[in-house]
């Protein structure tokens, strides 16, 4: 068994932070008396348990956070951010470009949702206790949680679906639309059996990956296979699969955009990798949408000694900017002629706001180059959490992948096997955001009208929050393009900054949890994200339903003043 | 970038491995021409672009299956084998115990259910060109995917739940049972703004949870805390975080059942640690019930120098096993002195087939012993896969995890947060398994009428399976307590074995693929699972539903007369 305890002095410092603990802990009881035999600890017991009389059995492998897997325990944090928030310490090297994710500030780590909870359980139990009655949240995009509607079509096949017994009653057809029914009908012809309650292909259903890649096809203009799709339980598998695949060593080094999606640096340290940032650039109109990406790429890091892939978030996350086609040429261009997997995640792909604006996939910008499968590996992430359906819970999506050879297709085919397959009701609600009813349809009109509703409504709310933030003093924030965020920058003066550090915290985190404090409005800080050092920001996601946006924008105005009023000069 | 092609050898022998495949792979088409600029060579190209041309750029990064993650390509087909079927050698150290996964055999791996698949597509083409008119697939523990209907009142919960809209309209009134509108509605007030469509709480919706360790307490007699359960896509997921969090490096060893479902070897693999095999013993009357557990464990690898945790499987998976409760308290017990993690993978609870045999949780026997927080680390692993649901394609499960620190389960809790949440449909079927319609709910006749049809024809499939196997020549097969396997062990004849030699495969391996062209058959080979050396087995499930048993039977009879007819002596 483990021998944690090998020598006398460790022993001595395990039973001090045993003890400790166990003051920390009081509260903690047992339901059961334990029984009288000598008793190891076990690695991972409840710390109120640690007595000194445990240490009876000397070879007793107490354990604590010190001996799990230390990528647990400084990793996964980037992504739990992302739920909470916390901060990193961001440092770049004299060569530039170097991001060192080199400590979790666990002090200050979930602290502001933690936070608002507990606000929002203060306002239950003592309303009017606060100085705002109820708590805003902007800081996940969760649309759903926060009152946005299911698209109805795509809710009427996936409840048919789920009980096809009622498929063929009288009653159904007062229930439900005729296409809904029709569609139904067609997903479980595409099922073996009809067993929507059957493990899949571990690719997902092979008839819903040929809707899934015909969708491709009449979106891009070019062929889609549907062996080349891998629908999984919303993105995130994906992303982990890809970066499982692709990571040998932390000598791999993966690409990624800064400000980025926590996923990615959460899923690059899980698999032991290298992240190798790329800084996106504020154009002078505000945009982000510029990389500054170099084909005589000098590595930053001394730990990462090539490069395997560029992750690129198009719509962005947290930035909100669309690419334009020239820019995604370039990028495709940098990875075919630096032999780059590029990671494309497309989950925005739905989120445009503006007129001028269009999604272009990736594969569509490189097919329409002349590049073809074996010119560039290319993979497509899409999920149904997002778009103008936001169906988070449900988790569907999938990837497309090109370029691959045959032999490493089937080591990406062994990765998705290992969990048997994704979850058949994303399968299908995969399956249906890519192939939405069309003209003639009987939900068609309704459809339309529920997507428009919803896109033209975050549009309104993307500018209003915009026009709104850059009416602050020293924020300037960027175009609300598409996506679900905005990522305003914010100058804060230096005596805010000095109070930040007298507490010990980021200047972002102490603006954002001043923020929450005086309003009740949630955002996240940018460092969670990743920024250009000395820089401060912050995510605000564009969700909240439109009947809020004003409380939202009337809040914040008069808190910045005050806090630049505090602070200023 | 990678620098694969480091000096003039290396890059020959690639260059001659490229060649080599591009003669393998001359069907692959390209759609696009490559555009005629010097081009380096992405690492997963498909293999047919790599054309000596592409030398032409020496720091091309030319990447094959021998740059990827070789976790991925070595390891993860263990479960692979568990869809397809392949060989594993297996080897014994002088001190006993070691099992080494030194050689996932790529030649055969996948062969059986390729095979299978290829001749039902053969029937289809060809009707009558084959000995057998339908393969009979008893690989795989998918019961839907056989015929098995689901329980019509979780399905139409599931259904409302999908579709909220339904609940109050009156045609709902005449299409679903009462009490399912009564729980949908319910579970919608148990979620945050009745929002299905969104992310819930990492660990999954409190009020599910709520209701899932109600469900526990009222199983075991013992309380059951609902911040202990983590909602899961499935157990998979579940058993992938507990390995993530416990792993940190080869050296720690994962005691394992032999034979074992290969989740538990992939999941070691796919995170570096050791898997350290104990041997289920068949006792005399034919069961594997016993575990050979001794304190003073000598460490069989070189590779493990500690031990952290120990899988035990009840019931059993491959062999059909329902552990009695004084064996159970062995387990406990030791691993209780030994400091050991217990890992209970209990999905089969529910599946128990002989009055002398009861399911007991460990936690209700680790309780029962006087054990509580303080004194054990206990997870037990459920999923909606199993038991009299067989929902598979739902990915539904939880983890039950007890005493581990609170600052270990906030570990726990970060790792399930990379991947957001488990979808909510699989979360809403999990707590409907663990409270399923009571006396005096409309369902409830309905309800108990499907279980017990269900459950009492799995175990009179089980017990004609079980005598049906008993009666060949040299197979003796474990009686049929619970899961949903029998693992028969045959004895080949040497004759057998030096053809299966000849043919360079595993002696059951030969056997089952002798099966399956001869009957339709499909089972997987013992090898897939690991056995005591010398020893040969093959798992059945008895999942084919009753109409198909006697075909099943009297095929495998006639098949196995003549293999042995053919070997004999």
């Amino acid at each position: 068994m483990r021998k944690f305890v090998s020598d006398k002095s460790c022993r001595k410092l395990l039973h001090r932070s045993f003890q400790n603990l166990t003051q920390k802990l009081q509260h903690h009881n047992h339901q059961h008396k334990a029984p009288p035999s000598s008793v190891s600890q076990p690695r991972f017991l409840s710390s109120s348990s640690m007595a000194p009389s445990s240490s009876s059995n000397p070879s007793a492998p107490s354990v604590t956070l010190d001996n799990i897997n230390p990528k647990t325990t400084g990793v996964h944090c980037f992504l739990f951010t992302w739920l909470k928030s916390f901060l990193i310490y961001v440092c770049v090297s004299a060569s530039g470009f170097v991001l060192k994710f080199s400590k979790c500030e666990y002090a200050v780590r979930g602290e502001i949702v933690t936070l608002a909870q507990r606000l929002q359980q203060e306002l239950q139990v003592k309303p009017g206790s606060l100085p705002f009655d109820e708590i805003l949240y902007c800081n996940i995009g969760n649309p759903q949680s926060l009152g946005q509607q299911p698209i109805t079509f795509f809710r009427e096949v996936l409840s048919l679906c789920d009980h096809p017994s009622i498929l063929d009653k009288s009653e159904t057809q007062g229930l439900f639309s005729a296409d809904a029914i029709e569609r139904a009908w067609q997903i479980l012809d595409q099922i073996p059996g009809r067993a929507t309650g059957a493990y899949s292909h571990s690719q997902g259903i092979k008839g819903l990956r040929d809707t899934i890649a015909a969708g491709i096809a009449a979106r891009d203009g070019f062929p889609a296979d549907p062996n080349d799709i891998f629908l999984t339980d919303g993105a995130s598998p994906a992303v982990h699969m890809m970066m499982q695949l692709l990571i040998r060593s932390e000598k791999d080094g993966i690409l990624c955009p800064i400000p980025q999606y926590p996923l990615y640096s959460a899923s690059i340290d899980l698999h032991g990798g290298t992240l190798v940032p790329y800084y996106l650039m504020k154009q002078q109109d505000g945009d982000w949408k510029s990389l500054r990406l170099r084909s005589n790429w000098r590595l930053p890091s001394p730990k990462a000694s090539q490069l395997v892939a560029l992750v690129v978030i198009n719509p962005g996350n947290p930035t909100g900017q669309v690419l334009g086609e020239k820019n995604q040429r370039e990028i495709v261009e940098f990875c075919r002629k630096e032999g780059l997997v590029l990671l494309a995640d497309e989950v925005y792909q739905e989120n445009v706001y503006v007129p001028e604006k269009t999604f272009h996939s990736f594969k569509k910008v490189s097919r329409s180059m002349g590049y073809g499968e074996a010119d560039i590996c290319l993979v497509s992430f899409q999920s149904v959490s997002k778009g103008y359906y936001g169906e988070c819970g449900k988790r569907g999506g999938y990837m497309e992948i090109t370029g691959f050879s045959p032999e490493v297709r089937e080591q990406i085919y062994k990765v998705a096997s290992v969990n048997l397959c994704s979850n058949i009701s994303g399968q299908i609600l995969a399956s249906l955001v890519m192939s939405p009813p069309k003209v003639g349809d009987e939900s068609y009109d309704s459809y339309c009208g529920e997507k428009e509703g919803i896109l033209s409504s975050l549009a309104r709310r993307a500018k209003t929050l915009e026009d709104a933030l850059n009416n602050l003093e020293g924020v300037s924030c960027n175009k609300a393009e598409g996506a679900m965020y905005l990522f305003p920058r914010i100058e804060l003066p230096l005596k805010a900054i000095k109070a930040a550090e007298a507490v010990n915290s980021a200047p972002d985190a102490f603006y954002c949890r001043r923020l929450l404090n005086e309003t009740g409005i949630v955002v996240v800080p940018g460092s969670g994200f990743g920024q250009v050092p000395g820089t401060w920001h912050f995510r605000c996601t564009i969700l909240p339903q439109e009947d809020k946006i004003p409380a939202v924008v009337s809040r914040l105005t008069d808190f910045h003043k005050r806090f630049m009023d505090e602070f200023r000069g």
